[in-house]
């Protein structure tokens, strides 16, 4: 495959992104060309569009951006043994050493070499994009290519739901960006007895609404602890998943959740937060966690049983789609915060 | 609380049971009276009823059988502080002695002492019976007495299905008798992909597809693991539970168990049973557990949370009512296998 | 058994305790009543002599103090199944309600309603106390009296250590006071291949030695951080045990810690703490614990089997007795810091 | 790397092994060719020798056998990344796929598609040999080269012991061979409060009182359920290691075993077994677990820890060396079971 195709870049450091026409990239040793059929857009696409702090910290430019997708594999490179042209794929793009204490004994997620393609090296917002053999999953045809695209964010919120026990359970979910709409039907399917949803923006509420929350709380006005203390017969949720990243949003969590309870924090907050370790935390007897990305690819095999049982629909969360030559629209879009997932076809 | 009531007993070793007329029993230290409102018959009931031998083993006459009841207190005696006359309840009848391993290090279901009321002292099957606090289980007013009659044998089902990984596995029950109907909707709503149950009679293959399970095979016509190897690919099942006790039944799970499984053993077989430890159990990495009863009280308030948020519905499983002094008819139903659960209100 | 006895008592809302000559309390139904043999200083009770804010808010004199000992069973109530006359025995001094929810799903140690004997009832700073038959810990007699009458605060570093994996495990101790101590054998005992301690005072430290500790850092003068990363190949220990609640310490926890490591919080910090959740525990995929007390009785056969198997040895932690008389002298030797264990005899 | 080397191999279906000058192999992309120092020989490698019926179905000479060796990297193929000539290595054996349910879940122990080189491609016993990068394990300085030519069957040791939880516990060790001795000191470092060892031949009971038994029982002798009852005070022993294969002995750990015990079985019983699942499988509420191979590479890091702590000392175990060439008399020793590990250097 040769020839050139577009690609929506980060080039200098500073705001914006630049739609360029480059060179197609070659399969090297072990890994796959991969024609893109759908991408989707995250919130780490909007920090770099913006070219916030952490993006500035992070970022070498020249970089194709993008870490969402769905493609069709299109050439292999040598060494290649499991997947053949044809067949279609999406990716954990999060590249792992193999070879670290957290690669060798089962947490590669958790990986302290790892390489995250559209981030540290190209990524998929373009026509075409190679990835490591080890990294690829392949889309079996029961599932709808949208779901496909955004097996990154759906598998955050799957991990996340899955770090504990869940059947039975009682669950806070503090935002309800993409992921933590994600896990709404992810907690249900995985047998929460009641979920409830803290968001600010109407838009999101009424989104969490359709994937299936039992209380959907606006924050701004309602007091979060109060009414799920009177939900839970004064008890407390069992498992309260922070996924806004705001410190308002943790504390909330802290006074909502029950003695032996489990806190899943995968919201980044911007901020130190002032935490009383003694009532939040000792006396209660409960249980932090720092999640991040997905387990590869147990996570993985979750989301196809989820999606193919027919047990989790995300449907409702797929609300914007553009052409990839209208990004700008589509990213100040995402940047309004009035929608769920937005797709780049 | 004076006078007599009826109660179902049996009186000598041998055949049958007798319904007489004896004192209501007093609430001792620390235990309450209950007016049983509804009992249902377990297999346990049968096998006394029909004096098999492990009941020849087991059973001291004259005592009250029956183990599975909803009623309401009517009497407290000396030292009970949680409950009061008036609330309906049903009970966990296995009374564990608090001391040994087991009890003292959270398995009091695998206690070393255990007596169970119904078989080692006076059961339910009459119209009063006493049970001591610590087993009494409130019944939230949400909740279909029905069900909360059968709390015994629907706790085995959900206690066996909780006891390994269940979201997104599929699962294999060897069996629909009670026990084995009750588990497939708790399956379903603990996150199973799949269940596929076996059963040789019609009758109950019938309530298994009622039961919510998406494949019923007859093994007295089909071949269980050519079918399970063809539903999962050819990996075999993620779970494995079996509850018949039937030696064929048992080989078919060690065929149909993908690597890595977990195999549950519920079904008592009646006889040893030979087995190719090499490459049934150890080749394939799988992990067999046996279980015991329901745990106190784990099991309880998942069963609370399974059917307050409607996530399980056992009304198919409830196919007969019989008035108590007809416990004849009831008796021989049951040993027809042509029945779920048969109720004596 | 009738007559008075001598007894340590806060009296009235203020510093200070008095010995008193009150009556022998009476075993009711369900207790027993036992003579003291010995008894040991817990930290809280300094703070109940000392009459600090905890105190204030959670103490109603007149009381008498007290929850480490070892004893002699001398009378026995009506219901007392297990337990003799002559018997030897400590107690778990947390009395749980057996019916809420924590009590009822394996965790008392967590229960909702507890009452702490020697805080919220009358303790074992006495000639004789009573204690619950369900709290009683036998005492075999292959285990040190003075060993039997420090289970409580044992029992917190076994709890603590057990709390995760602990097999091949580096393990980082913040605080060197008695649980901290006691965590030092305990950890090697469970495999540790490494313990790191930190502790201010010289007097701990030595102890610290002692008791088994790879290395002993002073955190006035070493940075407690950059010991630990190069201990451990710059990745952190894989489990740190916070006993000293300074905020200060909880800090070089989190900078010691590994990616993914466990972080287990006993030590009660006095006051509020500000952490950074995105680098220090979100990204670090970090699990953190609140722990309270002592498993009933999980630890307690795990206290049992290192003592009876030598694998834990404590003595050099008791390092000073006093006469119970002598109260003021052994209360003001706590109170000084250089001291371990202090028995009253 | 170009010339000829020895190489010990199965030419042709029958008993016995020849030992040959074959060209030295190329290490291919992704892997490295190392020069091998020690090597051990491993029941698998008897079983070959003497042609048993495994090896029959198994082997498809010509092929070099030898699967546990330590050796120095001499030449790197492409793609290697994390390995340099110059260091010091052994090797997990089991190449697993990467791809398949297992490989991906962290349990490339149990891959679908494991190819084992010294039994399905070229291993050990020569002078040289290839491995893929991704199974190399760094041998650190601090490690005796003699316990690093073992890891296989030391792993094998350790994955077994740790497959359960072992702090306080009682073992029983069915077997004496080398991976159920070397269990015995793994299984104290992992704080077990007893290990029990039975053993047929009095060279390997002498071996396990060497490696610290703590009671080593004659099964042709004594009566192994009766004397592991004593000594666990009627209970029988929290954990079995199956380690022996013998049927007999399958059933003495049944009898030994305590109510929710663990039995975990490594050897390969060479035919079917009888088994009464209601009496020794459900009523005690046992767990079962079928064990191969390492973990990887959990396990290896464990064994590092173990021997660089000096926590476990394998010296005892190591009885026997010979010279490559002298392999005869090797294999005649270990053939006589008189034996410990036995290395070819």
């Amino acid at each position: 495959m040769t020839g050139t195709m577009r690609a929506l870049r980060k080039m200098k450091r500073g705001p914006g992104l630049e739609m360029m026409e480059i060179p197609i990239p070659r399969a090297k040793n072990g890994e796959v060309l991969i024609k893109v059929r759908k991408r989707a857009i995250c919130g780490t696409d909007l920090h770099i569009y913006k070219w916030d702090e952490w993006s500035q910290n992070r970022l070498n430019p020249p970089v194709t951006i993008g870490h969402e997708f769905y493609g069709e594999i299109v050439e292999t490179g040598g060494d290649v043994r499991h997947y053949q042209p044809g067949e279609t794929v999406t990716a954990e793009m999060h590249v792992a050493c193999h070879q670290c204490f957290q690669c060798r004994t089962g947490n590669p997620h958790l990986c302290e070499n790892v390489i995250i393609l559209g981030v540290d090296g190209d990524g998929c917002f373009a026509d075409y994009l190679t990835v490591p053999e080890s990294n690829l999953w392949r889309v079996p045809p029961e599932i709808d290519p949208d779901f496909a695209s955004i097996y990154d964010p759906f598998g955050n919120a799957v991990h996340t739901v899955m770090s504990g026990a869940t059947v039975g359970k009682s669950f806070l979910i503090l935002g309800a960006g993409p992921i933590g709409l994600a896990a709404i039907p992810v907690a249900k399917a995985a047998g929460a007895s009641m979920v409830v949803v803290t968001e600010i923006l109407e838009y999101r509420r009424e989104l969490a609404r359709r994937m299936g929350a039992d209380r959907v709380i606006d924050p701004s006005r309602e007091d979060t602890a109060a009414i799920v203390l009177q939900l839970t017969k004064g008890h407390g949720v069992d498992v309260v998943l922070e996924m806004s990243g705001h410190p308002a949003a943790l504390d909330q969590g802290f006074k909502s959740i029950r003695k032996n309870g489990r806190y899943s924090l995968l919201g980044i907050p911007s901020r130190p937060v002032t935490i009383d370790f003694a009532s939040q935390i000792i006396f209660k007897g409960i249980q932090i966690q720092g999640i991040n990305g997905r387990r590869m690819f147990d996570t993985w095999f979750q989301m196809d049983a989820l999606l193919v049982s027919g047990k989790v629909d995300l449907k409702p969360l797929i609300t914007h789609r553009f052409k990839l030559e209208n990004f700008k629209d589509a990213f100040e879009t995402g940047l309004s915060g009035n929608a769920g997932k937005i797709l780049l076809e």
